[in-house]
């Protein structure tokens, strides 16, 4: 019999690496799924001309869409168990992907250490995901607590190497195809160029969606993320929750989907580089979120676009105006505000010039 | 930076016209989440080869879908900020929209009128949507209250010419390709014809569809229409309705799913001569119609097939049989009963003879 | 005017053959809805590359979503004042159905019985679904409990013949072109093969999945199966269930995607047995699933995969390893455990050898 109930602690070994089961062919239909659960406006991913106006030869996933598809492969045999998804970094989206492309994942175990508790510990994975061709289209790390299966089990540490803190604008990929010459205004609803941002500017978006059981469930169940605390309500009785959890790949979805508001002219994301689920989101919870510009990048072989480096905060029941710091004011170390459920550094293209 | 938050009275100026930015594609990926949503029956959006029978060379995007998605182009510009969408008038399907089509809206401020409240006011926009080869697939006249940022500015009124109460027959676009030699009985159940139908026949639907948060959250993001009034729980709570509203082009869905009983051989829809939400509907309401047969027109250029002109009345929470009057009994000008939330007259195409 | 309200006990006469109207192309959109509805893990449904390398042209739609949609169109005329879906046998996948197919279905009517309180009766059916070839995918016989319009009406009563214990092998269609030479066990995430499932064998499966009101809804709408008790909170307010029923089909298809644990090579389903759903399901129950297998079947024709047949218990708010009898312990006749939701007995293919 195959392994039933899914991986813990003492099952992971450094240096494996796991070919995640269950390919995934992406279709319109998926995107159409993707609109309805975040109301996302990104128009290269909803509008075929628009696309090809930038040299895209079909509508390509949503960057966040394709993201939590190929994180949904890693999850039956990295973090069905998981208590929680500490952090990620590196990820890095390679290749842009196309309504009927099929993708499969694989993950490297880069660090395994156990907590104090010694009732769990954190898993660290390099996944990679790969469309039909073989082609890589996204990379990332990510690290995860998992429960130990035998709390008496000595767990063999090793501490992962070499995670960087950003992703260097070097290894960002940005398509060949790519032009910007029939970049219309009209289409994105905004004038707004790479100069007419600045360092440190923030924006307090206005929008703020409130997450229902049904849609966060619905959003986990399309990516195949089978992460129990997601759907078992019966079983999460018993936690500190009460309640299932939303999973946090939707939780970035809504609030890039919030973060539209004053980037309109975002083309693509070309990295992820650090992020944190910094408090738990459940059911009822309304996101709102605010951005910090924190870095502009120039692209030496693109004259026509440049890079956003930017700092998004999710934060719950509460409107960013209101929040007056990320962290408790009150905290000698850097402790998040109970309100603040996302922190996520990424960067961005936008057209340059008028 | 671009304008955050959305529009308010004062930023609408007569004669001003906006081109909505994100086009979208519509894709069966949509038809599939309008039919799970609604469960809509009219067999020419669902079915290829009964709409190829037709004449059709695809799949067309079921009519209400199509103004969902058309509309939902406009309110980031027109009423994201909106207390209350009042009525349309003069929506007219000019051209079927086929599966991979893209379309885009833009829209005139044909009327500004001011509240005696001061606090708010009504805009007028007459707008219109083509598909990627610039063909006018859709245009409708819609008025809806707006908050003023500035209680204390003055607003510069001009009320709105010529809003016609119907939309006439030979306004009505009726496909070229259009034939009914192949029309089987069988495909919709139903054997009646035009000549079946008379007017003043009032037909109280049977279905009742009870309207879930989830649910009408999905569907208005589908459509990418992000007033704030449907999504935001957490600042609902301070409005007069404690929680979230529905959209009212959801709500027009759901009783055009229930309305297919009894007139299944509906083929396409022409016009809306006029809307009115005339009650606010939340979620965990349950939606009842009825409609009212108002009129009969001929084609001069169709011998095959008929109109007819309908009034559906959507009803919450209360069988439409039980329904005594569409208005309050007592009231001496025309006021909505309380049950009552729509208000909708209509044609359709069905076939005639036998 | 058409039939309001639908058919009742009375309505229904033996040897009738009904054609259900409103045929249905299912498309990817559709496929995606199934996803994000059930988070079901069959590759060969949800990846292009994998349906390919094992011999089929393109992507097949689930067999349960296929029995789900050819269900719902029966529904309008058989069951959509259903009191309750008492059972299905033989249920038999005659031929795959693939993206853009067009299926429509139609029923015998082969029994017919009054219940003794004379206020409804039960109603056999014989259903078969084809596609836009005429060629038949799929075929089922169900029985369900029906009001009565009047009390006083006399039903001819005939009892259904024949209804068969189980689907033999030797009715069961294997696709001709389905090969095996290319499966790939990475791709499923095990190499369990034929061989290694033992009669009697029984698996708990550890996942358990939480339905919400607006998820059964949207899935049995997209099916366009209307019968009222799953959508109509108004109306069930006053049924003894206080709330809105889930559809059996949907709970199938929950148990489906549960019972994917241990039968990760599962690649088709060849017949549903029998069938019966045993206890309501409502929204914020938690479904669990147990499988037990019991029986094991060479097919003549094809040396490299074999049939399992497996009993799939559906269980609602009790894990499965606390489940001590399907049946309640005290009872004389078996009467099934109050949270055994689902007995149903089915076959499937997996591959044979190493």
């Amino acid at each position: 019999m195959s392994k039933i109930g899914g991986n813990f602690l003492e099952d992971f070994h450094y240096g494996d690496i796991i070919h995640h089961a269950i390919p995934r062919s992406i279709t319109s239909g998926d995107a159409s799924m993707f609109l309805g659960l975040t109301g996302t406006r990104y128009p290269l991913f909803c509008a075929k001309n628009f696309a090809n106006s930038l040299g895209f030869e079909s509508t390509p996933i949503d960057d966040i869409l394709l993201f939590n598809i190929a994180f949904g492969r890693t999850v039956q045999d990295i973090s069905l168990n998981a208590v929680a998804n500490l952090g990620y970094a590196e990820v890095i989206f390679h290749s842009p992907v196309f309504f009927g492309d099929t993708i499969s994942s694989q993950s490297e175990i880069i660090g395994i250490k156990e907590n104090s508790n010694k009732t769990n510990g954190i898993v660290y994975v390099h996944s990679s995901s790969f469309n039909q061709h073989d082609k890589m289209v996204l990379s990332w790390k990510r690290w995860v607590m998992i429960p130990k299966r035998d709390k008496n089990k000595t767990i063999k540490e090793v501490l992962p190497k070499n995670i960087k803190p950003e992703v260097a604008v070097k290894r960002m990929n940005i398509p060949g195809f790519l032009k910007t010459n029939n970049f219309n205004d009209k289409d994105t609803g905004s004038s707004l160029r790479w100069e007419d941002y600045h360092k440190n500017d923030e924006i307090n978006h206005s929008r703020g969606l409130t997450i229902d059981e049904a849609s966060h469930t619905l959003a986990t169940h399309l990516y195949q993320n089978d992460a129990k605390l997601h759907f078992n309500a019966h079983q999460m009785k018993a936690s500190p929750f009460k309640r299932r959890l939303v999973y946090g790949g939707h939780v970035i979805s809504l609030c890039r989907s919030i973060a539209h508001e004053g980037f309109e002219n975002n083309l693509i994301m070309t990295a992820i580089h650090a992020g944190t689920h910094s408090n738990p989101v459940l059911a009822d919870d309304t996101l709102y979120a605010k951005t910090v510009i924190t870095g502009k990048d120039e692209l030496p072989d693109h004259q026509d676009i440049g890079v956003l480096k930017l700092k998004l905060i999710g934060i719950k029941n509460q409107i960013p105006s209101s929040l007056k710091s990320t962290y408790q004011e009150s905290a000698e170390s850097k402790i998040y505000n109970e309100n603040v459920v996302l922190d996520l550094d990424y960067s961005i293209v936008v057209p340059k010039g008028k």
